[in-house]
């Protein structure tokens, strides 16, 4: 997983997915708005780029399992591109969710109890039908995918030191730290300052901009990261709390623990009221709506569990919107 | 009223207010986000640029009537500033405006059945107190605040061919036709293309950016400008509908009838019906909340009222989220 990989797939999810702005809400701090992306997260970049990695796509289509932001990624991604897509949800998802999923032409699947049992129902359809699986963060395409969002911050903030993101199954962090060119900056020896050009005299290199730091936003009720990282390795944590819906992966995935352990990117932990309280703040201090998995990294900045030293200039990532909006002020 | 004095408010007013961001919804289309401004609309460009240019300011503070944006906008610069304000509402005013105020700390008059009744009591009481005037449309501070949005649409497009602008007073539209530099191009005449340079060879002028039409859109059951325009000058018009808590001026400000009379300003009008299934639109497509007025000026894309050639570049205007969000899906 390299640069190269996301800005190749920069290059082939342009105009399918939205370049989402950031605001700056004080200065030198930025909110990057990807809830306004197109199916109400990030999760439609990585959709898009698995799916136009794959060259011809089978006749049975596209596959996928999840009841929430991905399974509607993937549903959004396969209507744009005119392909079938078939979603496994397990029981337990809403029935909002599910006229969601429908109402983009998905073909639903209801299997099993809770996630793990519709994703071993997907692989299984899969493995019949032929049709290309994405998947909702262990796949070099998804993960560079997500990593889009973080060459758009780099560029559109001309560099920061701190780059706040939330954490489910590690796809999307793991794409923002390849793509901001953190991973580079943690593993590469650095440049020298300056070279010698002709004749011996040093040229000088142009003045990088500043490589942020990436930090993870985890609920303490879903620890994936942090849990991980003290593990040396993925481990099933327990799932649980207002943002399970989004964040709720059970374990790390492989390829996010090894670029996020190999650029040394930390996890804090937040409580869940920290995070009611920010998706909360967004609403009401900057006109953002915000699902709780897409509030949580600005919980980290709130709640005083990240505290910029003076000066820091830090990106808090808004990931996701689907919510009901009459849940702003209640919930 | 120039160009300059909307460059000016902008120096004046940096720091104070958002840059607000643009959205490209799809390729050459934007929204700008101007319902992210603080105070919820683009109202706290005018109020910070109308308190600021005053110099020393009475100990009775800032005075404003209005039917909500206004009044908040003008709260929050006087709060910003540490000075009093106190705001004359009409009875008319919805109970999140009123809530709104008091949370931040102004002195709330609520007087009258409609806005021109609280402006008359603020006049009065102004005279009495001394307390600076903030008028919700029509002072040219006020009018080159809100142009300063106009300056960040150029800025942020490279150009566009038209802004859609929805209208109440018309200090909005006036200051974004002058901050465009629309109001120029229709009044002076064309620079040449190439000048004589050094020897009489002529020097390439930059090619410059296109400068956009503005086209108003307006509630057909609030047509201040469009009435204006018919009768050759400012006229009262009836006051309804579901945008009127925001765009209910009576009649046009003289200095908006000047300038947009003068750069030849389109009006368009558009139903209730479209106000309601734009604003329904801009979140469930976008994840953009906005009250009805700030949906009016996509309500003319959406409904057809407004139709883009192909090619043409378009920015929407989206200018106000004072809203309770739990009514996006019911109103
Ligand atoms: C809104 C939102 N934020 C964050 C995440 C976490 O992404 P990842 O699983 O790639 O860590 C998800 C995953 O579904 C999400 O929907
Ligand atoms: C959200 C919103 N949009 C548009 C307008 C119209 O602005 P103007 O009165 O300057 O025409 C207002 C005025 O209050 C407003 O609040």
């Amino acid at each position: 997983m390299t640069y190269e990989d996301v800005t190749g797939a920069a290059g082939r999810i342009a105009g399918h997915v939205l370049r989402t702005p950031v605001l700056e809400i004080s200065p030198g701090l930025f909110l990057k708005l990807e809830q306004l992306q197109h199916s109400g997260s990030f999760k439609a970049r990585g959709a898009f780029n698995r799916i136009l990695s794959a060259g011809r796509l089978p006749d049975s289509g596209v596959i996928a399992a999840s009841g929430g932001n991905h399974g509607l990624a993937v549903a959004y991604a396969a209507r744009a591109l005119g392909v079938r897509a078939e979603i496994f949800v397990p029981e337990v998802t809403s029935p909002v969710k599910v006229a969601g999923l429908r109402a983009l032409g998905a073909e639903i699947r209801q299997t099993g109890a809770i996630y793990a049992q519709a994703a071993q129902a997907a692989a299984e359809r899969a493995a019949s039908t032929g049709a290309l699986q994405v998947h909702a963060y262990d796949q070099p395409e998804v993960i560079a995918g997500q990593g889009t969002t973080g060459l758009e911050i780099v560029a559109q903030t001309g560099g920061v030191d701190t780059v706040l993101v939330a954490v489910g199954g590690g796809g999307f962090i793991a794409g923002i730290t390849v793509g901001t060119g953190a991973l580079d900056a943690a593993t590469s020896p650095a440049a020298p300052a300056s070279e010698p050009g002709a004749g011996g005299r040093p040229v000088p290199r142009p003045v990088p901009r500043p490589v942020p730091r990436i930090v993870a936003v985890e609920p303490e009720r879903i620890p994936t990261l942090h849990a991980a990282l003290r593990a040396g390795g993925p481990v099933p944590v327990e799932v649980s709390g207002v943002a399970a819906d989004a964040l709720g992966a059970t374990r790390l995935g492989e390829t996010a623990y090894d670029i996020c352990s190999r650029a040394g990117v930390r996890s804090l932990l937040v409580t869940d009221d920290a995070i009611v309280a920010a998706r909360r703040a967004l609403w009401q201090r900057h006109r953002v709506v915000a699902e709780h998995a897409g509030a949580t990294a600005y919980a980290a900045l709130l709640s005083g569990a990240y505290a910029p030293e003076p000066g820091e200039r830090v990106v808090v990532v808004v990931c996701g919107s689907n919510t009901d909006p009459a849940t702003l002020v209640t919930d």
